[in-house]
């Protein structure tokens, strides 16, 4: 499982800050205020249905989600993390942009006879969504009435149910108080994931005992580490995570969205906080983004991700090419070895050049550590979030904008 | 070609800083201390040369880049970029991060006997570049001598020129006085751009006419841009690029080393100065990191950029779906109206909302547009440099990295 190590002082933070971070957040899953911390174990149940369901839409070959936000970036965190060691998984294609020319190649690869449609959005009110599924039902000619090969994800009364309903569409729940971008463990990541292949009961099993020991107090780094970030907010107003594998770019999109949505608040003063996430991909990223850590001003913190043991063991091998002979110190390692080494290489450098550094080693990529690390973000956002005294699970600064939207266009109608 | 509009108070900024600004940038063309700026004019020779030798080695399909950082992402950036409008250029791989699963993954990919490898660094000593470099060769039992299966792409005397030399392998120049980030419109982008059937000659056009105009004074708003970010450094030390299209995601990643890499640096007083920069996907990124624009810190600046003309008119449907008639208000649009529409209601959004907004408008994805952009983008940061009294051009502060990580090796071998 995951080991966590902070190199920040953790000696100047207040006890009762963190006391009162870990009683908020208590209280937040004790009240039902926020419903994820229940997905762990009430998912379980949910898997079984779905595998059970599995068998008749076992024809499929491809699942394409319909979704954006919070309906697609969880699940294509997981989909990157486990497929290298999930083999037979089913190819999983995401309808997520509105962009013309993504929205076509992706249409354009697909097989109709062997594709399933799973369609998410908690409000059905998603713009984007619901237009790229008139493309698609348009384009593919499909019928919806009892229609198998489409699923439906969403709220419980939802206009997205209710179209569900009408037309016979089998559907699966997202709890009312599961916010989107805390929803990965609900039907939004269960349903498509299993149906694709992929061990869900052990995700589940790998965030349930990381929330356990949470609440038995035995986590305390990261009481710690939203403490440090919260109390050191306008000293350094980002955080970046910089992980040492291509399979966490979409895990650090998810992180990108949780933390940056929730905490980008108003305060019950009115006062706006927030704190502005980065998420980094090692080491293509020391060749473009260490610079500034290392030399620029002293606005972030960092956080170092590696994985010891790679699911692929592709050797360097012992070459000497003349001239180039100074590449030959990582002659006969493993690409892995040497990608760890980058991580701890640049971790310390960045350490000496006195920026706030913590560093998250996974012993291996494996369905109970990305649980794990699933609940470490939302836990983590939880409590910051309580600190800053925001709600952590709305978004209200993004309304404004959908309704200027819809204005342009109806303006437009109103005109013709 | 892009139209340019800010929304941020001008009229507050210094002129002699603007001036100042000018100078120091024309100062550093006409000593050839950067060598940028003659690119759109020298590199047309070059171009013409591809194009002839390009005859020779028609007979590959496959482009295969193998480079990091500077040798990757400006080439990722114009393939994505052009490549809807580019119906036959040829496929290119790139092989860039040392992460084993990915590697093992583009290897699999690759039919050998239709492959060029063109491998790209500037000093040859890319510990990633030719580790990958090694597995190639040990992979596909590669013949080096004489081999035209393989390009090189380095400074005239480095330790790759030498080592092609050596073999007798075909070799292109970059200038010495021309660093990574700011290499594209060089023979690290024209090579294989041209091999792989882009018309680089009027991306080179458009960097050429952009360039005259702002060496002209035909567009101080990039003075202006630049002055108002330097001299609001401190409050907003986040510049965010908002792009609305997929094609913009390797360009965006391209400005983020540009920026970044260029100006986080030690001024000549030796304090760290710096801008951070960050690039979203809209409108995927209204629904991750928006709220928190919005709503969170203004620490932040924000530059939106559109494209009104797409190469796909893929319309949404005049479908109305029961209970979700209230995305119907963009039946009838086209996919690029909406993305378009999007990107001005979240603009006016985030205006509202007090943050320092200004736009850039593409009429169209085209060549000449990309060379302009490019050019834009590397003028406001030496600009920006200029103005910080910093060296723009180098990258001091991650050679420590480097160090420790050979000495990891090294006293392993040691040990041994």
């Amino acid at each position: 499982m995951p080991r966590y190590q902070g190199y920040f002082d953790t000696k100047i933070l207040d006890p009762f800050t963190l006391e009162k971070a870990y009683e908020l957040v208590k209280y937040e899953h004790e009240s039902h205020f926020a419903g994820y911390y229940d997905l762990p174990t009430t998912s379980l149940a949910l898997c079984e249905e779905v595998k059970i369901f599995a068998k008749s839409v076992e024809e499929y070959e491809t699942i394409a989600i319909v979704g954006i936000g919070g309906s697609s970036l969880g699940i294509k965190a997981i989909d990157r993390l486990l497929r290298p060691k999930t083999l037979h998984a089913k190819k999983i294609i995401y309808f997520e942009n509105s962009d013309p020319i993504t929205i076509s190649k992706e249409i354009a690869n697909i097989h109709i006879e062997k594709t399933l449609f799973i369609i998410i959005s908690k409000s059905g009110g998603t713009v984007e969504t619901i237009s790229i599924f008139k493309r698609l039902i348009s384009t593919f000619e499909i019928t919806l009435e009892d229609s198998k090969q489409i699923l439906i994800v969403s709220d419980e009364g939802s206009s997205l149910s209710k179209f569900a309903d009408h037309y016979g569409l089998k559907r699966f729940v997202v709890p009312s108080n599961v916010g989107g971008r805390f929803s990965i463990l609900s039907a939004v990541g269960v349903v498509p994931l299993t149906l694709a292949g992929f061990d869900v009961v052990k995700v589940l099993g790998g965030a349930k005992s990381f929330l356990e020991n949470f609440w038995q107090r035995k986590e305390e780094h990261l009481l710690q580490k939203a403490t440090y970030y919260v109390s050191h907010a306008e000293r350094y107003p980002i955080n970046v995570l910089f992980s040492y594998s291509d399979m966490f770019e979409e895990f650090g999109k998810w992180v990108v969205q949780l933390w940056g949505e929730s905490l980008g608040k108003r305060n019950r003063r009115g006062e706006r906080v927030g704190l502005t996430p980065i998420s980094l991909i090692g080491s293509v990223d020391q060749h473009s983004f260490l610079q500034l850590i290392i030399e620029g001003p002293l606005n972030k913190t960092v956080t170092f991700m590696n994985i010891e043991h790679s699911e692929d063991e592709l050797m360097i091998p012992e070459i000497t090419l003349p001239f180039l002979e100074k590449s030959d110190f990582v002659n006969g390692e493993s690409f892995n070895a040497l990608i760890n080494a980058q991580c701890r290489a640049t971790m310390q450098s960045v350490l000496e050049s006195g920026v706030s550094v913590d560093e998250i080693t996974w012993e291996r990529i494996d369905e109970a550590s990305v649980g794990e690390m699933i609940l470490y973000y939302e836990l983590l956002t939880s409590l910051a979030g309580s600190l800053l005294e925001i709600n952590t699970y709305d978004q209200p600064g993004v309304e404004h904008g959908k309704q200027i939207l819809e204005g342009y266009f109806s303006k437009k109608t109103e005109l013709a």
